[in-house]
């Protein structure tokens, strides 16, 4: 998960005993708990011709409000939250030190080295789309992305939809279908959608394809299982929300 | 897939029209090209104790032959491999300065901050076994690792896997079920496994098991399916290999 995902978890576990209910409840999280970072997803020297024009495009759709562009900002996580949501899912602890160290994956190379991508929402389509470049530091064949790099990318726009559209998630399943590779510093567009709600389960799927539009390079179109878990996050979101009232 | 794979692309387009043997081939070609540089699987600082001790017990399964370490170094790939590849997918070429930038995904942070891990492979079993430490920039849920870089560790292990079964591949499918959540830092041993082969299809599967192995982490049961591809590659090896002994 991304930086958008820290703010969220950081919103929904401070103001939400079960979940979010869309972007509007992100960007107040931004005003009122004085957490704006810089937005890693505006345009920086890094970006190419092609991924600039596509989110000029995009931002033009957010003009009539059907999309929103949704900021990218590194949340620090008090540290209250990580040991949380660690002894949370009954987990082994980690160590203090090393969590002070962390950083959110998809944010965490220089400018322009790693992952450099902005996303947009469309609430009505209940859609994400990722618009991504992947920079040097993803190689795996060579001149080309790693598949692991692209499965980061895949996992993080399905998550930020899932957030968008229902609340708190776990990823249960993730089946890529790779079909031709993406050279090492092209844009691609993710493009996510929510397909189904069956009880705690939600289906959403995503197809991976080159600026153009004529080569799919992967989809997950078997649904991908996520999770909702708030109904066991209840009692510590309870706790949480006590804490920071104070 | 990682330093190991890169090394394997260059031996393997160079000295090989059709796929490798194993791994007495990438050892050998490690003396004859000339491009041993600093082995990234042995342990260092970062290393926690867990890591450690279960790399000295594999180490220690190594002495018999029937397991075997395996190097992870980056060799830089020459430039011509990387155009050969570009153009040989019919992809829109990358740019030469861009590629020179250009470092394996799994290592290409700093030492402890990201993917800590050594890899074993049982000639026999056609198994490999991936020791793991998800550092402290790999973070997806406060606290825990991003399932994009468990995803990579498990592409990287199989590809590794099928490299040293059956020689060069692309990753056509990844199906992963993630059944628990890994606090960040802690050390997972990934297990992954040939299950068989249908032409130019393989299907490898891998889990993920914490290191007192009581607790399964994430599977790929269902069978992973690469391609191998290399009678595409014929004429262009051939090229390569008479560009490499003139």
């Amino acid at each position: 998960m991304d930086g958008c995902l820290h703010c969220v978890f950081t919103w929904q576990k401070a103001c939400s005993i079960f979940h979010t209910q869309g972007w509007k409840h992100l960007r107040r999280s931004f005003s009122t708990e004085k957490v704006i970072h810089k937005d890693h997803s505006l345009p920086n020297p890094s970006w190419s011709k092609d991924l600039r024009l596509l989110f000029d495009q995009f931002m033009k759709k957010c003009e009539d409000g059907s999309w929103k562009h949704l900021p990218s900002s590194e949340c620090k996580v008090p540290q209250r939250i990580h040991s949380f949501k660690t002894y949370f899912l009954d987990s082994k602890p980690v160590k203090e030190d090393q969590l002070s160290q962390a950083r959110p994956f998809t944010r965490s190379y220089e400018v322009g080295q790693g992952f450099e991508y902005a996303m947009f929402y469309n609430e009505d389509e209940k859609r994400t789309v990722c618009l991504f470049q992947g920079g040097p530091y993803l190689e795996g064949p060579p001149g080309f992305l790693h598949g692991g790099a692209l499965a980061t990318m895949i996992d993080t726009t399905l998550g930020v939809c899932t957030i968008s559209c229902m609340g708190l998630f776990m990823t249960a399943n993730l089946n890529i279908n790779f079909k031709s590779p993406i050279p090492l510093c092209s844009v691609v567009v993710i493009s996510s959608q929510l397909d189904k709600v069956e009880g705690r389960k939600v289906f959403v799927s995503c197809n991976v394809r080159s600026v153009d539009e004529k080569t799919l390079h992967s989809d997950a179109t078997d649904p991908v299982l996520v999770i909702l878990y708030p109904y066991r996050m209840t009692f510590l979101h309870l706790i949480l929300l006590f804490s920071l009232q104070r």
